[in-house]
């Protein structure tokens, strides 16, 4: 169920039934010189939009802007700030917990919004260690290549040439959602070089097309097809043992 | 050209065609017994989409979150307040501005969210009026309805009934878009009353069901193609006129 | 009856008879070779402290900085940025609905605060609207020329030359109100030009002298004083208004 | 000569005879059982406009909400919390030094805005400091009793009952300039206490009727009316040293 | 006691016998060619820890980096801006707070910090100033030279060449506690100047060496250890003073 | 060498030498029955304390006070919150790279420190990003315990019962440094339950004396001397080759 093609009055029902809701996130960044630039935020919502068809869950609108101060060298990315990514994850967060969700899924596509999203829920929680409250709901962060069995697969799928920023895995992904939009260039080095992640003009100097570590042209529609349904089932297995903690 | 489904190094290209960018900004909010929550940001992005397809133009992500605080007593709302709406609309516009982006247009599907954008605007232009500097951009904030023949036409379609919110012309819209998701219930009254709007909980004891001034009703999706269309032609035109403008 | 000239048990007193309270609320900034940098914060302090000498309303001191960033490019203009502006404003409403004022009405005489204003509003609003809360007390903004039938005698008394920006009626209303103060220049062109407003140092380039599409030799005191009659008896009238209104 | 009564053109021309500015700032807040609200904001102020009468100085618009949270349980203060006010003199320091005043003078007339001025100018510089530049204004805060002779003629026309707020002199400033509102009362005890300052119910607890040492009585606009020409003198003398400081 | 070498059960059983902390604050920052970076929170801290050996009080970890923006232009100086000091005292005093201290004393050993403290005290209390609420804490600022005797003692030490800046009392009390760290130099003049503090590089032009108005040479460890001796026997009285207040 | 036991010449000539900085940092708060609150700051004190006596490296004052929100249901936990925590690092390193300093080094003690510490960075760099501008210089996260050969040298130590709260590693290093403090309980649970971190009273319930996952009894102050040894020279090993790093 997407809570965006619903109405109030669907939303009220649904929370009759559960209190859980997942939010994709991710960003929009270069992703070297053949990944989309909406690639981290669309691997989420591709998958969690899969999961919902096959289980009564409740998918929130994508949060498609993140943290990737490290990739404004490359034209086409829009980045955050952590501070104003903290302060957004609150207002969703406190939006959400005031409908009554006691449980808020960030399914996340990107690494360089880990910090950010965690300090965010450490913020929110504060409102509440301060004043010695208990918050009514808990936030959780998963990577999308985290859930259940997808590192595996995607270990199988790219035994070398993986990487950690425009990898096959993810371009995949976006191969199998968006078939009309793959695109192909000519990589050298075939892999791309690894190092440290600081501000962007330093990014763009280590990191000449935008890849780190991955060889691109490993992925194929199919394999981000198995990707994805390996993913979704992750997510619903997931999301249901989140749901069924008992406060303690 | 959508901007998510681009490489980076197709950015880097359109840049030296144009330096335009339509970003569809909106809000997530109920709208109504039947109204998608989603509305508000689909609106633009569906017109910007269906224009794209005719001319070659450059559009952004969406900016689906923004100012509906006086939604939230309604279920699946998500709001940011003003002053983190500012601050993510400005970290927006630096990414734009800093990859060379002359003219940053915001096409707008949310009445709620018009003071909080041009506050951002000022809040943005500021930064250089302090320090006597000529900012090397301009934005622009534009809302669907205001497109050129827009209104006319959506007063031709819905000469009573329209209201303010949860409108037959956004609901047509979506119906359109999304024929899959159109909804339907019985209103009552017919035309949903009017006034001012405040915090969440008196929003909602003035409109118990959410609607202001509209009848849904009247929203099919070919009114909702004939404003598509329009509005696509329009945000062409619009954006092609603000592309032209000299600096003074 | 002005606040500031009262003492704090006159104010108690006066909270039994009436829990409204208005608030001037304008700019300082250029306005073009002849008008007072003063003048958008004295117009609504003229208007609101003749209101109080025919009815039992209470005038708080005036707000006389607000947002005027697009004027910094002249000397002597004072601004906010947004951000600062709404955080502003959120004070003083708190501190009023503190004590127990419940119609909380803003009486604005600059344009360019509108949007800062409404967004202050939602703002504070949202305190209460993620939190469930009903607000015990409400914001009301009102430019002073849409008072009730100040438009009407200002379009009579200026059919052309009206303007946006250095108009001859609000000059014509500090000229009433500070004749000593009234200064003379040679206007050239006599209408000045329109157009869009952006950072400081873009509206300077468009708009030489400061003003926007006004002639402010139209302006005179008696018509000045007209204004002042006439928007004090709406101010009284609007007031009454608010306060009589029901909650929900 | 006052700012807000000037247009551009009259301050540009100010701009090449000087380059200071006298910004009278304060405080809106409960002044005892007699003493005005508004007598913080407006004893700079009084002193400030009689001062450029005798001289060729420039007086901005009076900041008249300062930071005042210890007095909020007594009806018609209102208070900025210590970081809005911060920022807001921030943006008045930005807005003057952008148009070339390099001595920004504080005429200050409330104890409790001490501290958030000096932190608002460290905050400031601090722009400069972190940056290795050289901050082309320098920033002064002064209250008007430290102003010269003004605390030996105080001393003498009150050797008893002073105090610290709702002072006599600040009261006998007051009267002078605004004889019509000069309000009556039993004062008890004669002489209010004295002792800590916390928040506002502390504050309500421990000084009944807001008075804190002082005995207003004691006040008349005779001796308001000297303790004006003495201080309106020492600020033309104290603003002219500072106009005359060599940078290092 | 010292907090940071107590487990939480040791907390715990403390506050059932008083609920007074002491949290030493300081700055590092230069300190002249021969004073410790560290001079101004090690004061406070060797003070406190020389304290609590004689009496059953509780001593907090140091807050180290105070408000030294105007210092910056020396190396090893490390300032938070007033914005950043503010919230971070008010995140000490919410946590501390939280835990049922209801006296929260401030031990100061910067002149520079005290303006930014005192306007944190009130951010910190305009939380129950705004909403009516009565603080359950009090907090208090104390600069150690104000304890009781102190400034005398420093006084007969020091009759001239105290200064206000790299004096030879705090040197004299790091002496005494870091004997190994005494550093020796040539002061050219003897006695530093005095003026005005304002940002970094103007500070820095005036105030060649760093000293303010002191001639350090007159340190010594001895006269470091009365001085110790004198401000810890005077923190046990203040604290026992302000634990012993009744709220009104 | 200690930067606060410094004068400002002498870091002055360690400029010339190098241009590293290591600031060690940690967090106050609750580590089980037996733990110092100041653990998580002493660790990484204690280790570069120890590490400068070998090696010409420079240590900065230790900042104390981490991200501990959810150990605040514990008397004696002071925290900061994230936006507090970021802000202030922010600051620290603007005044470490402003004179001069190209690699600051942050040595961590906390686990719950690393998101916000790491947003911290991107947060700097993000000043540099949105402008197009080289920082220059670099900041690097290390966990005390993630320094070459601690962490093998823990689990030979430690093979049951090291969790990762109230740690016998962090412990012992404590114990080492600080044996009058040592103190002892029985454990039961002798190893404590794990389990997820979310607000403070969520914590205190999972987890009833504060430790997670550890079995504080195997520490031993040999132990500690031996983990601060390995510590010690991994930290002036990987600071050299942080201080080597060639910038692209």
């Amino acid at each position: 169920m997407l809570l965006h093609r619903s109405s109030w009055p669907e939303i009220e029902a649904f929370l009759t039934r559960s209190t859980s809701v997942v939010v994709p996130i991710g960003s929009n960044e270069q992703h070297g010189p053949t990944g989309l630039l909406g690639t981290d935020w669309m691997c989420p919502e591709i998958i969690a939009t899969e999961a919902q068809k096959d289980a009564d869950i409740l998918i929130a609108p994508t949060f498609n802007i993140g943290m990737a101060q490290h990739h404004l060298a490359f034209p086409g990315t829009i980045s955050l700030r952590p501070s104003t990514f903290i302060a957004a994850i609150g207002d969703w967060v406190r939006s959400l917990a005031g409908h009554g969700f006691t449980r808020i899924y960030f399914l996340n596509g990107h690494g360089g919004n880990v910090a950010s999203i965690e300090a965010a829920f450490s913020e929110i929680y504060a409102e509440y260690s301060y004043t010695g409250r208990r918050a009514p709901f808990a936030c959780k962060l998963k990577n999308w290549w985290d859930l259940p069995e997808v590192l595996g697969l995607a270990n199988r799928q790219f035994p070398v040439g993986h990487g950690s920023h425009a990898t096959p895995s993810e371009i995949a992904v976006t191969q199998w959602a968006y078939p009309d939009a793959i695109k192909t260039a000519n990589y050298a080095p075939q892999i791309a070089p690894t190092g440290p992640i600081r501000e962007a003009l330093d990014f763009r100097a280590r990191y000449a097309d935008g890849r780190m570590g991955s060889d691109p042209a490993l992925a194929t529609p199919e394999k981000g097809g198995e990707l994805v349904a390996t993913a979704a089932r992750g997510l619903i297995k997931d999301l249901a043992a989140f749901g069924a903690e008992i406060a303690p």
